[in-house]
């Protein structure tokens, strides 16, 4: 049982999370330590690197460790790299993560990629993907990521970056202002941050009641509460942003031909609104032969683990 | 040098072509049988291993044959069979197309796939995507075809028909009928047919003077001698075309991040008129990591053996 172990690190704005991590997805000692207290990568990367060999320590699984996954913004899996990410206050330019984090640890191989990669990796691993050889991951959170799997790889595409759904065009005329500088994003839209905007939006435009309307800062977990009490209007919201997931789906549908779309993040909770006008308006908008035939289902990984889970899983393949 | 050539068929609704073919792509020897004369598949069968049989012994080749390729509509890459093919008098059903033919021809290996598919690892094998392990395929003939390679494979998905983006949403709001059933697919505007029916449109929806006025029966070629001889409106026809193909292609692109995207068939040839627009609309809608990145290529097969050339290519991966 020699090498049976795996970190998994996820590399936050604000935290980083990591953990050690057995074959059936047990996480066996975990930590978490701060990521912007740093304005340079080097002393982040020490401070992480004695993290991670406290929870190997923890473990018990010192020289019993295959390697270490890091699911990181802007993460690219080709050069261990990550490049430009305005959220780590370290990683405006170009930072040798994966080189660094391995010469920090002794050696240690070290597969890097971003987030939404990482949680594909993570569900098909030990979650609601195994078994499946084409799935589409999207992960509905403050933004819409996605990690796209064909035959059993991550699509990283020319370049390392592929899998960007969030950013493909959901609405085509007078479309949302997205933060990438775009306009009609899926993510403009089917983002907890799109979620409030819809809300704020319809409580402007309509004069529908809503209990919406007594909370002065919409965030989309108000919009779900309000739903689960029987708001029409949060109820309306939910049905828009499911029909624009849906139709956006289908053509995700026409590229790949995946077996299942997986839904994980925190927007992904509100499950019991969204599914049915997900599905609807993604089999009115796929070819006949595709009808009915693509399965939306949710991430089964615990959510407080799924990061960790996730970067570990790309450990496995070192 | 034994198993040193390749079969490529190319079967089409009315005719089928077939050739032997060389390591660098050159047709050795080649003929076209019909297709349209049989009801069921099984004497078309053997008249196409009678008609190999014959090219084989032609270019003198026999026993050096490594495999046979086929380019069919609705070809199934995994299974070998022709599923529902509106188009093919003997394929309204599940045709084992493959099995039949390997038999036929003596236990030769068979590989099939659709057209699209074909073409794309012809271009791969021979052509303009020489060297390229992530690109698209876009063929605009009658309708709008394409073959998606990432990696260097062909991307099949689960199932095997993935790479349907003609029947990718490019209009949303009061799209055109598409013969697929759906409204607003990129095929309805951006194949022959739909620059034909843009044509038609305008020159009823407005009074601006163009040639076409004076053609009965509009086609797509009659739009490109227009722009040729400086018709206004069929220059803007094919901006308009152009455009709806940029907006698709910037989606393509965030979603497998390709080197590039090739364009092949009949309306390609308008590629004086179609390149700056394609190139503006699809930098205008990309995150701006992919700005000005991702090139706009040509077929570079000769347009007369293609067909064979992309069908044969899939027998050197046998």
């Amino acid at each position: 049982m020699k090498s049976s172990y795996v970190v998994g690190i996820d590399v936050g704005g604000q935290t980083s999370k990591l953990g050690v991590v057995d074959a059936r997805g047990a996480v066996l000692a975990q930590t978490v330590i701060r990521t912007d207290t740093y304005d340079t990568v080097e002393p982040y990367i020490a401070e992480l690197a004695a993290a991670v060999k406290k929870v190997i320590a923890e473990s018990g699984t010192e020289g019993k460790i295959r390697g270490v996954g890091v699911g990181a913004p802007n993460g690219n899996y080709y050069t261990g790299t990550i490049e430009a990410a305005p959220n780590l206050r370290w990683g405006h330019n170009k930072v040798e993560f994966a080189k660094l984090l391995q010469k920090a640890m002794g050696g240690l191989p070290v597969a890097l990629t971003n987030d939404a990669n990482a949680a594909a990796v993570g569900e098909m691993t030990y979650g609601a993907a195994r078994g499946m050889k084409n799935f589409i991951m999207i992960t509905l959170g403050t933004g819409v990521g996605s990690g796209i799997v064909i035959n059993g790889e991550v699509v990283y595409g020319h370049g390392g970056f592929a899998g960007e759904l969030g950013h493909t065009t959901a609405v085509r005329s007078n479309g949302r202002y997205c933060n990438c500088g775009k306009t009609g994003c899926l993510e403009a839209y089917a983002s907890a941050m799109g979620v409030a905007r819809t809300a704020r939006e319809w409580l402007e435009l309509t004069d529908e009641p809503s209990v919406l309307r007594n909370i002065e800062t919409i965030a989309s977990k108000d919009v779900y509460d309000a739903a689960k009490e029987g708001d029409k209007l949060a109820l309306k919201i939910f049905e828009f942003t499911g029909k624009i997931l849906g139709r956006s789906f289908a053509d995700f549908i026409a590229f790949s031909a995946p077996e299942a779309i997986v839904l994980f993040g925190g927007l992904a909770r509100a499950k019991e609104f969204l599914t049915a006008p997900i599905e609807e308006a993604m089999n009115a908008n796929v070819l006949p032969m595709w009808k009915n035939k693509v399965k939306i289902v949710y991430s089964q990984l615990k959510e407080s683990d799924a990061a960790i889970l996730g970067a570990s899983a790309l450990a496995w393949e070192l």
